[in-house]
């Protein structure tokens, strides 16, 4: 079956407002604000990003779509077959920064490929996940956030969640640290040998089972009292993730480099407040290093089944 | 004539206890600590870091000196005259982060390296520079920090500062946000047509000049009284800081990825407080926007000769 581009559009889309607004309702004051931008070359986005509310210090869900007759020249090397295509690529992609070191970060990203010419089969795919990356640990918190992402991949196959959980933990992993960014999650790409229909199923499926994933853990935590201490491991901690997105990740070092993507919409994903701190080492025994010994860790957090 | 490695070492090992004495002085309040390390694989350093000074948040002056039987592979694919050599590499690098915003930011970065087999002749160069990162602009800052550079140049050839200064601009510049890091300085590489003896002379000189270059300007601005506002312009300065310096440094990719140095002495070039603002713009006729426009512009500092 033929991709449908306007069906992926349209989900995508309706997925952005949908996030946001839930995101809306759980931090009771703050707003997002709306950036439409656009791509001389073919498509643009839309940013929407909520800053300095009662929950999220920051909040960036990204929508884009952009396309053109012929693919930058950095996006065939790996994939000759590719050349000489036209293309159409469309994303969603979130993070959410909160204010309370105890609630988590989370990062969303959904995104779809098309490439055709004449005479030839269209070639696609589907790629994305989400991962969670808090500050403390709570042994729950991990459990729920990959039940929701084992639900949601369980109809498409006994050992999809253990795949894109691996991958997962492969790719989100800050390997001049020795250390992954956070408990992982899903990670997909090149989806596509479901067909189009069960594999943009799968897709809807991940995206439509985030807000379940991450909302209640919000909830949970965003009560908790904390104090200078806290707020500075946060800070520190989040250093990791400025490291991880502009050393490491994909999208971010093809957005920069490639010239496909406003410069403001990629770095969304760094935190408002950053610090790194010299050879800075948790103490013994602190939940700090907690951290580092049980939750930045390989881990099968399913492993009551 | 052969390199004399041992004048260098004894060179860039002097002249990091020298800056960090003047460093203490200017300061008052702030006294380096130093860490050895040590490199399983040979050689290793010793980092030399002041925190929460009373002119500097943070001063990270790095010395170190590491060799092998042979060099890592990403070091030789540019130049494969070199696989199969031994080598030795050594340097002085440092960066400076001053509390006020109206003191700027300075680097410097010195360097060595040598590469041996039998019976062949040695390859070596000597490769370095310093440039300057202000939060505010003075005009009179930059033309004393380029005078000293080109005083420090001229006694090895007329055209020698205009060639490292253009080489500083091209080189610190921030390609994704089309802005140069800051306002330039020298930047050289591969020195060593003049031979070794002129060659550590012109390192030498430029080293030396570094406490006179930038000492002056601190003294000048560290006591101009600032507040909320220019403390956060400051802090979302760092982090194009923070984006050139993962991005695109090659001796901070190299250090991160070839495994050959230690992680926290790489990484106390990154500023100890950073802000992300999405989609920030100076406020039309502001200090800041001047910034912008008259400093971080490709300018010739000493155009009165």
């Amino acid at each position: 079956m033929a991709p449908n581009i306007n069906e992926v559009l349209k989900y995508l889309h309706k997925l952005q407002d949908q996030i946001c607004e839930q995101l809306e309702n759980l931090d009771g004051t703050g707003k997002f604000r709306t950036d439409a931008w656009e791509r001389p070359e073919g498509g643009g986005g839309r940013t929407r990003i909520l800053r300095d509310g009662t929950i999220f210090e920051q909040a960036g869900v990204g929508f884009s779509h952009v396309y053109g007759e012929k693919l930058p020249p950095s996006a065939t090397t790996q994939r000759p077959e590719l050349a000489g295509r036209n293309f159409q690529a469309m994303g969603v992609s979130l993070v959410m920064h909160p204010l309370n070191p105890y609630v988590p970060t989370s990062h969303v990203n959904l995104r779809f490929f098309l490439a055709e010419k004449e005479n030839a089969d269209p070639v696609w795919w589907f790629g994305g996940g989400y991962d969670l990356t808090p500050y403390y640990g709570f042994e729950e918190d991990c459990e729920h956030w990959h039940r929701q992402a084992k639900i949601a991949c369980d109809p498409f196959g006994d050992e999809v969640y253990a795949r894109y959980k691996k991958w997962c933990d492969d790719y989100f992993y800050i390997t001049h640290r020795k250390e992954p960014r956070g408990i992982g999650g899903l990670f997909f790409d090149d989806v596509s040998e479901w067909g189009f229909e069960k594999s943009f199923r799968f897709l809807r499926a991940v995206g439509d089972s985030y807000i379940n994933a991450y909302c209640p853990i919000v909830e949970k935590r965003c009560q908790i009292e904390y104090g200078e201490k806290q707020l500075r491991f946060q800070h520190y901690r989040r250093g990791r993730y400025v490291e991880f997105n502009l050393i490491y990740d994909r999208g971010t070092l093809f957005g920069l480099q490639s010239g496909v993507g406003r410069i403001e919409s990629i770095l969304m994903s760094l935190p408002p407040k950053v610090r790194w701190d010299y050879d800075w080492q948790p103490d013994p025994g602190s939940e700090e290093e907690k951290l580092y010994s049980q939750f930045l860790v390989s881990r099968d957090w399913l492993s009551n089944g």
